[in-house]
């Protein structure tokens, strides 16, 4: 089939159909009963070699009016990179290049295409740390990263990747190349142009290179971990050390459900003497963080903790966290899933805790939460069988029992993966009627063919 | 003289000439030879008491197409809140509570006419901290520093004002009120509006309440000065601490003329034995400040330090402080001045010093250079005599070089005090055409009627 990217040359463009259908899809579980997937999906991939094939690239979409959907490593929970029918996929497959390192000013220049784990280690060999470190961190890219403003464990701390943006190359609808932001500490001139492209989903520009601010590399963490006879007692260590304002760098949690599927395929015998009905882990990686894990202890004890546990080294805080590490594919080897994204104010975590547990026992389904206690970013996670429409079904109520839980809370349908196509239908519940008709107008304003990742975060 | 908003009342509205008058001008140099100032200038100020007075001032602005400009202390450096001709002043003085402060989720809930300075007074009270200082934080209010992102001292370890802004309350250009953000720790629903309204400039919406972050309340701070013969060796010092990644809370930089006119101020002794070519003065509120301050000394010492002193307890730290914060009053004794504020990269913060010299040698001004070495952002303060038509144009000869070598130092024309009138010709030679189009899209489509601040930021 033709199609009027042709012009880039093979070298660029493929349309054969088994590999333009690999590009098809994300991780989400956009499939699962939703009807969002199954047509006739994109016509072409394109694997841009530079930031003028992007360019050109988008100046044929804007021209034909085509949907671009920009894709990294397709690994996006939440169907941004999911690509509708008639689209064209921009890969960023081949803008993998780390372009400068500097030292002296702390930032790294990188092309989208750089997986964020390997961005970390490039920076740690000359002793500098880029803190955010989502769940994907070995496989996703910086590039989806700014694009879902990511997060991970260490945003308790750190914050998330927006934080970490100081400026950007970006490729706008019609193909014009701009930059936004800066390589210096700080600078206020003219409009965040760049804060506004973060966590923009590929609905406002096309991101060929990002300038990111990189920290002194830390101390050595130590690790705490500390289990709860009941969610309440674990809500209130959480508390506890929040009001005491403990400088930690992590602050996890998983709930019984999840750490029976870790026990189940790791045999690490977190259930010997029955399972705990919740696990906190921490880390501080402060100068005086044996102090800080110390108080920590005395608050989890205080709290009602049946077992706190700390770790002497690195290696033994690794074997620690491995728990945490197995959450999602412990609870994976169970059966189908649906990972959701919820954040609630850090105090009524225990609330959402609770209600998951209810929406799974009035849906009969298992649901195992996992997440960051010390931001109130949870992953409850959605077991079912894909095969059966009873279960896709109650899967289905219960992802919106959650999110509107997560709502009711004070909280956000999304702390970290995105709204993509997943959640749009959910924004206008989050959002006021001003908010939505701001955005929407940024939109129209910055993309007046609405060809750049149609009907992700705003209806097309 | 009537205007439309006569019928808010005489409560909120006055168009007496005299406090008219008051209203008009902000503290930026604009009067200065620019041709800027001098109209007829607004006609009426409105004090609104409430979010609805706000939605209800705009809504008769906009259907009669009257601009507004928003004023808090009208203490910003830029002209941001110097009102054209025809336009209605809306003040927040009025909006001045502080409507919530929550230790658990650690964040504060305020009003945009709040003073900065009473804000962090008001968390410390209950054990917490809100990190940006701009230097005139004792006046100047919370709307203010949002609206244009302020920085100060503060921000080489804990960033900027809009570091610390989780959420909005803004009212649209038409009287539309919306909120914007969030109160969790994380949140990525939707285009990031909060980012884009922040630094903002009172160009995109008027601001009514804003809910901020905060942490707990540091350590101590332990305080080193160091002084240099030259300016190079400074600049060394700054360089190696930066490589070495210390932890510091606050890296000021003097130079010798500022020092001058600060010794002629307080008599403090500076320049004993020769005033030095430059003064740096940090801090640490780290744990480990003391070993962090020593290695700082080490660094300081190899550079060629001519004298390290470190402050043994807070009082003494207080009173190294002191000549820091007299810098700008110093300099104020010397005549008639402009603040600039540019920002280069770290590395490069000597060449700008010794561009200053230059230019001060070429025009025979006195230029003294303070600001932030950490981050690189400095406020050149070019001294001249208003009532002299020959030193205004040499003035405005150095304000433009200084910019000017900014920009080819890689830096910015605006660190933390904003482009308000001041730079608006200067924004178009920092930011690409891209950059540019793309900013005024974002204007027009928010304020299709250009009634909100307009020759803010962009051209009106």
């Amino acid at each position: 089939m033709s199609t009027p990217f042709d012009r880039l040359g093979p070298d660029l463009v493929t349309t054969d159909p088994d590999l333009v259908a690999s590009y098809a899809r994300d991780e989400s579980a956009l499939g699962v009963g939703s009807g969002l997937v199954g047509g006739a999906g994109p016509v072409a991939v394109v694997s841009p070699r530079s930031t003028a094939d992007v360019a050109a690239t988008l100046a044929i979409a804007h021209e034909h009016r085509v949907p671009v959907v920009v894709r990294g490593a397709g690994s996006g929970l939440s169907g941004a990179a999911t690509a509708p029918d008639g689209s064209v996929v921009l890969s960023t497959r081949r803008l993998a290049r780390v372009l400068e390192i500097d030292r002296g000013e702390r930032l790294a220049v990188v092309q989208p295409g750089v997986v964020t784990g390997d961005l970390r280690t490039a920076v740690a060999e000359v002793g500098l740390f880029y803190p955010p470190d989502p769940g994907s961190v070995a496989f996703s890219t910086i590039g989806g990263n700014v694009a879902t403003n990511a997060g991970g464990m260490c945003c308790v701390k750190y914050g998330v990747t927006g934080d970490f943006v100081l400026g950007l190359e970006v490729v706008l609808a019609d193909g014009t190349i701009t930059r936004t932001g800066r390589r210096t500490a700080k600078g206020v001139a003219g409009y965040d142009l760049t804060a506004l492209l973060v966590g923009s989903e590929g609905t406002l520009g096309v991101i060929t290179e990002i300038t990111l601010r990189l920290l002194p590399a830390p101390g050595p963490a130590r690790t705490l971990v500390a289990t709860f006879p009941g969610l309440a007692a674990a809500g209130a260590a959480v508390a506890a050390v929040a009001t005491a304002g403990l400088p930690l760098s992590m602050l996890e949690v998983m709930d019984r459900t999840t750490l029976d599927a870790v026990d189940r395929l790791t045999r690490m015998g977190l259930g010997e003497g029955g399972t705990p009905a919740a696990m906190l882990l921490a880390q501080c990686d402060d100068p005086a963080a044996a102090l800080v894990l110390e108080r920590m202890a005395v608050l989890c004890e205080a709290a009602g903790a049946v077992d706190v546990v700390s770790a002497d080294d690195a290696a033994e805080g690794e074997a620690l966290l491995e728990a945490r590490r197995q959450a999602l594919p412990a609870l994976e080897q169970l059966g189908d899933w649906i990972l959701d994204d919820v954040c609630v104010p850090r105090g009524r975590v225990v609330e959402l805790l609770e209600g998951v547990e209810r929406i799974a026992a009035a849906e009969s389904l298992t649901i195992g939460v996992f997440g960051h206690a010390g931001d109130g970013n949870m992953h409850p996670t959605i077991v079912h069988d894909a095969a059966d429409p009873a279960s896709v079904a109650a899967a289905a109520r219960a992802f919106d029992a959650i999110t509107a839980l997560a709502l009711d809370l004070g909280g956000t349908i999304t702390g970290e993966h995105g709204v993509g196509r997943l959640k749009r239908d959910w924004l206008a519940r989050e959002l006021d009627p001003g908010a939505m008709a701001l955005s929407r107008a940024l939109k129209d304003a910055v993309d007046p063919r609405g060809i750049l990742n149609p009907g992700c975060v705003l209806p097309a």
